[in-house]
């Protein structure tokens, strides 16, 4: 297929590795590169055994996708200021960012989604939405694009919003080449989502 | 959730990340550990940017699920005969063996599957089952269960494979529980799968 995109994902410890690799799965199929990063660089580790390679922050391109998962580590990188501060320039040089389950909370711990519409995942709702009260929460969606910011529900809702944010930028056929591709039954309505109603 | 296995996960350059980390997410909320493996351990990289560490393939315990993604690197390590050897080997010593994609066609050529009922991606379909005509392949299946095999369909199906593993060794409460923690919408049938009338 042919490639558009240069995406940099954000990793930390403990971050959920179907989160990342979901939309990389996708996003890797119509992109230039896809790379990894970190506040410092190095081998980021979550609890599950996987251990990736990173570069440092700095190394993130303006223009660039920025893709920014969750997991329980999410709890511990928002409260460090150095992360977050360097998170909102990263999403300030990027042309989208697209943020998977917890991921938003970090995102919106920046003050860039103040007044924007987005999800999160529902195990952790009162956590991420009390936070960030000017963040335009929406419980039921499966995905949400606003402006600049996409925003996913949990974990594989990710793929969802990976194969939606293709669908806007390149059209459905290249969504669809894309299912076909990873035999994904995408579930394509961003708009309801039956673990929303829990 | 209670943790009843250890994984371990065959890697080689070139995998195709999804396989690996789709089901590494199912497996590892009930599993004591998941450790990522290859012939010579070290950094194993695909063409998407991921850089996973492995430890060597002497590093698996017996009694383990082995799990096997597929890749286009799979086509490279078929003709290793040492990878090849020692992936016998690690299936020979493990509880169960589940493929995604072409990691059916990597545990096929060491044999074992010969007279097994399996399947495989559809993108590959011919190269796989051409080589491996003592495998009883289904096209139409989404994954098969056989013995000590697992094999799935082209990558996200390695996600619903994992999860009816989990259902037949745990119940459907544990394969439903993990489910809602990922907010995935399962693909629960195993027998038909729409991608295979392609």
């Amino acid at each position: 297929m042919e490639k558009h995109f240069n995406v940099f994902v954000v990793l930390y410890d403990n971050f959920t590795a179907l989160d990342a690799i979901g939309p990389v799965e996708v996003l890797g199929r119509v992109s230039n590169s896809v790379r990894f990063v970190s506040l410092k660089g190095g081998t980021i580790e979550n609890r599950q055994g996987v251990r990736i390679l990173t570069e440092t922050f700095d190394r993130i391109e303006k223009g660039s996708i920025l893709l920014i998962p969750g997991g329980t580590g999410s709890r511990t990188v928002i409260k460090d200021g150095d992360f977050i501060r360097e998170l909102g320039k990263a999403i300030e040089d990027s042309e989208y960012t697209l943020c998977v389950c917890t991921g938003s909370a970090l995102a919106a711990e920046t003050g860039l989604m103040d007044g924007k519409k987005a999800t999160s995942n529902k195990s952790a709702w009162g956590w991420v939405t009390d936070n960030h009260p000017n963040v335009l929460w929406n419980k039921m969606a499966r995905w949400v694009a606003d402006g600049k910011f996409y925003t996913s529900a949990g974990v594989s809702a990710g793929i969802d919003m990976a194969l939606g944010f293709v669908n806007d930028r390149l059209g459905p056929e290249a969504a669809e080449e894309i299912c076909r591709m990873l035999e994904y039954h995408w579930n394509s309505n961003p708009d309801h989502d039956s673990f929303g109603m829990e």
